[in-house]
Formats: structure tokens, sequence, C-alpha cells
């Protein structure tokens, strides 16, 4: 049987990434776990921000933003930044022990830690409801040496040992077993 | 060391969920990784969806669909969906031997093996390059009651089992071990 719970915002899973900005030499960094790729022709992210947050403010007047991804053992840094304000606490990245060092292309820094960071402009942003949703354009993508397959081109995902977000219980998880290679195990299902 | 990849639309992890559309008799279901939650207040979703897809088409059509999301167990028809276009089979939801049943709100049905399910309401659509951004009201929430914790209102991500997509390497996975209790264990960089 099925309950109905009225509207309520939960998926299942979410990711849980840094997000850093930067305009006039103030810098701040927030845990962000609304967000998902938005397209691939160009490369592509969306994420909605609750709109009083300095993260957004800084957005706005540079048009610009990282996606810094962290390792598992990174997980009270990341909810550091999501509990605390860039507001009271200016120097977020520095109190949580982080090292902001300088992208290829935009403004905002990178993340030296994190081993998968996306450097994005603006494209479109807008309110919806309490919350700003922004469609950021990746102009560039980094990614350590050590997470990379032989190739030197595919990041494993074991290797970056990213978080995984669960709502309503509010628990960080680590990737689990494998079950089944996309594009291929529904082929059994094609008459 | 890091090496720059250029721009790429790379996020780990990702959900993996059904997306069900309907619009004059005609009922289209796919794979979906590109999607969040776009807002609190009210609940709603954004995800992007190739513009040439079926599912787009009816949801522009009727402006309704559902996000429902599979145990682990059901990755092969979860991943059927995904590479088998509407166009040519017109009816997945049954060559995957899924149940449509009536949501309580939209006209789009809900898929009844799905221990969790979204109804939701265009709120706004449009083009990003060659994918089309919906954002979607949540309108009505559906939950196994097996899945629901004692008060009957929290489901239990253990339970629902979802699935978590890795791009690149692409693999559906199960959740892992927790690492921590969100909104809690970054408090020690509170200083």
């Amino acid at each position: 049987m099925k309950r109905r719970l009225g509207p309520r915002e939960l998926l299942y899973p979410m990711p849980a990434v840094f997000v850093v900005s930067a305009a006039d030499g103030e810098v701040d960094v927030m845990a962000v776990a609304w967000i998902a790729i938005a397209g691939a022709k160009p490369p592509s992210v969306m994420m909605s921000i609750r709109s009083t947050r300095k993260t957004l403010e800084l957005i706005e007047r540079s048009g610009e933003f990282t996606v810094n991804t962290p390792r598992a053992d990174m997980a009270a840094q990341l909810d550091f930044t999501g509990i605390v304000s860039g507001r009271t606490v200016p120097d977020k990245l520095r109190e949580a022990g982080l090292t902001a060092v300088p992208g290829a292309v935009v403004s905002a820094p990178i993340i030296a830690e994190c081993p998968h960071n996306l450097e994005c402009r603006v494209a479109r942003m807008f309110e919806h409801g309490d919350h700003t949703v922004v469609i950021g354009e990746i102009v560039e993508t980094h990614v350590d040496e050590a997470v990379l397959d032989e190739s030197g081109e595919k990041p494993l995902a074991d290797r970056i040992d990213p978080l995984v977000y669960i709502p309503t219980v509010r628990e960080y998880r680590r990737l689990g077993e494998k079950v089944a290679d996309a594009y291929t195990v529904g082929k059994r299902f094609i008459g």
C-alpha cells in the first residue's frame, strides 16, 4: 500500500558538492545538494540556491562559480560550509582548512583538496519561490591525476570516493556495490 | 597534480529515476539522471531532457509528469527505458513489465513497483543547447508504507534501496556505508 505524503521536495539520492563563488575580493563556499547536469552541448550544470545566500550574491555580481566534488573523508568540511553562513563567517574555506587555488578560466577559485572541479559561467538565473535556479556553462574541468584511469581521460568514481546525500534521514553515504552496467543491462528487454 | 580535461558534463554521483509522461492517451517513460530538487517553497524538481525525446513532447502537450524512484533490483528496467525510444517502442512500460497506475492529482500515471513517486506540474520550461530544462512543481508524493519509518512520515533510504548513477564508467550502484550525519558533523569547525 502507498501512502500520500503531500508535496515533498524528496529525491533519492543526491550529490553533495562545494560551490565556490568570488567577487571583488570576497570568496564564499557552501554545500549544495540540489544540483544536476543541465546539458551536454554546451556542457552545463543547474543548481538551486536559497535566494538569501551570500553565495548567490557573489554569483550575481561575478557571473561565475566553481563546483568542487569532495572525497568522502571531507564530509565534515562540506557539512560545515552548509550550516554556517558566509555572512557571519567571512572566510569559511580557511575555517574548514580548505585551500582555494586559482582555476584556469573563471575568477572564482577551485578547492585544491577536491579531486574533481568544474569551472562555470552563468548562462541564466531566475527566482523560483524562495530559491534561485542557476544554469551554468561548464568552461573547464580539473581532475586529480590519481583518480584518472590509464587513458588519463576518464575519472574513476571509486577513486574520487564522492559523498552521496540522503534527505529526510540527512545522511552522507559512500558509493555502494555495483548493480549493473548502464546502457547494457537494459538490452534484455529489447524484443 | 591536476589535469585539465576541458568542458565535461560530469557530476558525481547522480540519481537515476523513471520519468513518466502522458497526453491524449499516449504514455511514455524514460530514465533520467539529470534531475535535482529545484526548491522547497513550492516543492519543485528540475530536470534536463534531450529536446527530441518523446517524453518531452508529451510533457509539452500535457504540462504534467511523474518522477518514480526505482529499487536497485529494477536497474535493467530503468536502463531499458533510457536506451529505447518511445517513438519506436510505443508501450515501454509494458515491455519492461512495469505497472502504470493513476496518480492522485496529475493525468500522467505513476509506476506501481517504484517505492517513491512524485506527481509534478510544469512551472517553466526552456531550451538550453540541445536539451530542454523542465522545472516542475511537486503536487503530490506517494511512498510505499513498507519504506516509511514508525512515524509513517519519513521515507528510509535503505528501504527504498535507490540506484546511484555514475557517469563516465556508466555504472548503477547501491548506496554504501554511512559516513556522517548531515547538519551535525560539520559543527566541529564552528569556532
